[in-house]
């Protein structure tokens, strides 16, 4: 993953600033600047952190946008504010899961920048970010609470290193024998033969469906393995 | 989008609730039901929803987990604790955006459940699931704050239904305009007629792995237009 810092830019409330070091913890990040904050790191702060205490002790304050950007080799700013036409070219965001994409595989210093909690980032502060990455929301309400914009920011930028391993599924030996089992199981309860076939398409589509890991397909082999079984030779518990 | 209903299992904090609130209107959710909330909605939880209040004030409380699900056609948990075998079957997540994408189309009420900010979902609770969804994070600090990880699923939700549209690409015709102008540009600069072809493939290369916007197109091919302009008749400003 990219060495992203994260960049809070004027913020105001000490909870906030905890609460972005806490899903900073979270996702791995460690490199926080503040610029120009207009707050303490409080009880409020540390609170919030949890865990992510140890962020706020390392946190830099800065007093310039600039100093904040030093090593930084792309600057992503937050806006909360999109334009509708072109122009205003330092308006245009990226979606940012596009973004997330983009960064994929890069091992050099981003700076992910969010700005004030009530006007955001100044126009000259967007004019030195190399790209506007945007949380699409609804339109009633756009406004993200800043540490929630951040987590997604953050979010998006670890999915798109970390895939998410799926479940291990069933191999095609091992759902032939769920369904022969299944054919058993028809033949025991002597399920009308004409419609054999299209019950057995039916259940292999809806198995095909949910995608079942091993060991489902091998818990639900054994209930109907028992099932057949019990059918076939009687209760072994009433021998 | 499918009906979400945000339930949440034990809240203990009503800064946790508003905040949870305030990120239901970002995303365009408005059913939200505490299920023996350990807490008032007081005025921390007011002053985090912000715009938000009024999913507060329609909040319902309920005294079981049962009746918070009542019509809801999928039940989806939440869990920060994950298994790494397969047999604790209640314990086997989905990452998020995997569920997100798999709701995608559904017009059902579906809940999606969070547990209580210390211990989570009851083993009681989590059988009751239909589906265990899981926020991936780094491993070392997994545990995400409550409207962080409410946040991060909602906004899945919402992606999952709308693509946030591109900004409209340049077409043929433009980019085309665009490549004579620069090949007038090497004309005009006397550029080395043996190099002309690899510059003109390169120049055409970046363009296309940067996907340029038709303003930026534009914007472009006015500089190096004006520029062709300049070298051939002359700078206007000194006529």
């Amino acid at each position: 993953m990219a060495d992203f810092r994260i960049v809070l830019v004027g913020p105001k409330f000490p909870g906030n600033i905890g609460a972005v070091a806490r899903s900073m913890a979270n996702f791995g990040l460690r490199d926080l600047v503040l610029v120009n904050p207009a707050c303490d790191l409080d009880d409020d702060a540390y609170r919030r952190a949890k865990h992510g205490s140890f962020i706020l002790d390392g946190a830099r304050v800065v007093s310039t946008f600039d100093e904040a950007l030093e090593d930084c080799f792309l600057v992503a700013g937050t806006s909360g504010v999109t334009t509708k036409g072109e122009s205003n070219y330092t308006r245009i965001p990226v979606p940012v899961r596009e973004f997330a994409e983009g960064t994929r595989g890069y091992r050099e210093k981003i700076a992910l920048v969010f700005g004030r909690e009530d006007i955001g980032l100044l126009q000259e502060e967007l004019e030195m970010c190399d790209v506007l990455v945007w949380i699409p929301t609804g339109d009633e309400f756009p406004i993200l609470n800043l540490s929630h914009a951040a987590t997604i920011a953050m979010y998006e930028m670890y999915q798109a290193e970390h895939v998410p391993p799926k479940t291990h599924p069933a191999n095609r030996e091992q759902k032939e024998r769920l369904f022969n089992t299944f054919d058993d199981l028809m033949e025991e309860v002597r399920y009308p033969e004409n419609r054999r076939n299209g019950t057995r398409v039916m259940f292999r589509r809806m198995m095909g469906r949910s995608i079942p890991s091993e060991y489902e397909f091998r818990t639900i082999m054994g209930v109907l393995g028992d099932a057949v079984r019990i059918i076939r030779n009687g209760k072994p518990w009433e021998k």
